[in-house]
């Protein structure tokens, strides 16, 4: 089965938005089974919005489309793909209550250009909108007029607003779709999360190992982002969980100690739920990463019952003051250091009485190497039940790939501690 | 000039990852006078790339492509637009020795396989790629097969990950595309930035305004964020930039007051501006943002000469033994409270010294709201030279959104009362 996704907005063109339906679309549909082959954005103009849909039509059994339902002049789908497909538009009765009732609820008025929305093509099946005035629309194109020989083709029209959409496909283009295009085959997908180790490094572990898999249809892979590299596996059909097991299996057992996580979870979530499942506590002592380890922990629900406190010590005063490191030891070995290290995080756990207290000190940037410590070079320490131990890590990045990558490093450091505890 | 963008990558089909090259590339193309006419995306398998690259270069003068110059089995762009051209490749030198020092540099091993990066089609220009091993590689395509008569077509290839993308875009196809693609027409574009005020409210003081220079040809755009509305003014052609300084004059006149930025300075890139400006240092004292506001300060190269410290005081403890807040404030008026913030604000600056100290203290939620201070409710306190105020606010929106929005409001208040100081 094709599916083809096409999202319109001038907006999307021009840059100013962040197209997120993509995302969220095939995600659902991928996960449902169904894999969308190719996805269009294109401005609200006439002709881009006709070519794009006439096109997808020509290849696809079921086209999604976004936005161009509303009231405003820029909202031209409805009225372009009725045109396109040779149909008349009715004023649909139901759909008027509904705008009607939709603004007398909210006590405004409704104004006359709202009544558009309730415009309907022939043979349109009515997809409700219970957040907003614009119901979705689909259409089964039979026969369909770019694609002579094939059977119907499906056009679902969805309004453009996110908190729309989204219910809307939920609770009505899922029914739909598992009624009239169902998925013909099984799917599942399985991500497996890697950190401290290279894209390279990881292919070269388990590329080999997985071909016969490969060969017996699983879709592999690999795909780097800063501190991490996610190792995708993915299958249909009747075997689908048979191969992506099989293959989870190897790369487990030759990557095990990489993997953090599988899926969606990130590290901090990892963290936060590994500590507290042990009931433990911690306590961060950051300089240059300032804060943003603290604040990837603290977008976690459930953060506060772990964190204690985080401190940002940037300045060498502030080492001294909340941490209790020795001036003598900022003296001798400067902030960026092992011992600094290592007194940040016994002054973290010690000034909260944390279980853990995690310090990193380093160079972030732009400027401040020097040839023994150059730009880029951090010192992540960790005080734990067990004692302390100082890792040293080179990261030449930009300021915020920087921060993010050396935050992945401690919270890894944290998480092998933990769990070798 | 028609220019097509096409982002390959499977993780985008299967909605694993968020398309975000899409916003930023036709985001500094507009900036530029470029207007993008379609984007398309699709997965890494030959055919689908290929017959994308194909059909862009039957229309476009200019076609982007991002991803797929990586070193594994699935990196597969280089190596089908040599074949879709007839384009031998051949291993480039001076990347190749690149690519070796990139590994050297960070201690780490060269595999093999890296060394595929290296490749290069004949003819193409060969883009620098500082932050990673992949170069982008540009290619005029003359003649163009699939567009007979045209002028030659250029077809420019991007490495996928961001933080490779983005320079190599500034710094080389940028002045690239100035040289043999020109923008056809002038084209200013300003954006002004406010905050503390709604997206209706900004229209409603400044879109009657604007409307005889929309009519003469004014491109006029709101777009609400979290915590702030971006004015978007922009015209083409010779008087572009007449019509532009003249809406900015306007909405200036009416919302001064309000506009903390312009383009794309953030607001805590000026409040680190000011304070270096007036050799002023600032403390933080953070409980329900967990660090977010320390994270965005220090996001900003040369924040060390301002910032002193940041306490991450999620716990009761933690505001007393860093902050000096009092048990009594605390049992009497609750963490989350006007004399709390008040009391946090103060111990920050005092402990460290700093002319002025920000504290924020409130309810993230998801849970942990009561009748009388609902998931929201925040207060910002802030001291200075001029003694101390705080602020109570209400941000009932999920945990993410609500730490952006608080510490927007956070760094505004400091704004407000460092330009009136």
């Amino acid at each position: 089965m094709v599916i083809e996704l096409i999202n319109t907005g001038s907006e999307l063109m021009l840059g100013r938005v962040l197209n997120t339906h993509q995302q969220w679309l095939c995600r659902r549909l991928s996960d449902l089974g169904y894999v969308v082959a190719r996805q269009v954005a294109v401005a609200d103009a006439g002709r881009d919005i006709q070519t794009a849909v006439r096109e997808a039509l020509g290849r696809a059994d079921l086209v999604l489309t976004t936005g161009g339902l509303g009231p405003t002049s820029d909202d031209l789908t409805r009225d372009l793909v009725a045109q396109l497909l040779g149909k008349q538009l009715h004023e649909d009765g139901a759909v008027l209550e509904h705008i009607k009732g939709f603004f007398s609820l909210r006590r405004r008025p409704m104004l006359e250009r709202t009544r558009v929305q309730a415009q309907v093509p022939e043979g349109a099946l009515v997809l409700p909108n219970p957040h907003g005035t614009a119901p979705g629309l689909a259409l089964e194109v039979q026969p369909n007029p770019f694609r002579p020989g094939a059977a119907a083709s499906w056009l679902v029209m969805l309004p453009g607003p996110p908190r729309e959409l989204r219910p809307m496909f939920s609770d009505s283009v899922i029914p739909l779709l598992q009624r009239v295009l169902p998925a013909q085959t099984d799917f599942v997908c399985r991500t497996l999360r890697a950190t401290g180790i290279g894209e390279s490094s990881v292919e070269e572990h388990v590329g080999k190992q997985l071909l016969p898999l490969v060969a017996a249809g699983l879709d592999l892979g690999y795909c780097a982002r800063p501190g991490q590299v996610d190792i995708r596996l993915a299958a249909r059909g009747a075997t689908a969980g048979t191969t992506v097991r099989a293959a989870e299996g190897i790369v487990r057992e030759r990557l095990g100690a990489f993997i953090y996580a599988e899926d969606d979870e990130e590290q901090e979530a990892v963290i936060i739920r590994l500590l507290t499942g042990r009931k433990a506590t911690l306590a961060l002592a950051e300089s240059c990463t300032g804060g943003g380890l603290a604040h990837r922990l603290t977008n976690v629900p459930g953060a506060s019952a772990v964190l204690l406190a985080g401190l940002v010590t940037y300045s060498n005063d502030a080492k001294q003051k909340f941490l209790g490191v020795q001036s003598e030891t900022l003296a001798q070995h400067g902030a960026v250091s092992e011992p600094v290290a290592r007194e940040m995080a016994e002054g973290a756990r010690r000034q909260t009485g944390a279980d853990y207290a995690l310090s990193i000190t380093g160079i972030a940037g732009p400027s401040g190497g020097t040839p023994d410590k150059p730009v880029g070079t951090v010192f992540i320490g960790l005080a734990g039940p067990c004692g302390i131990v100082v890792e040293r890590q080179l990261n030449p990045l930009d300021r915020e790939t920087f921060k993010q990558v050396t935050c992945q490093q401690a919270l890894e450091l944290l998480r092998r501690k933990v769990l070798a505890a």
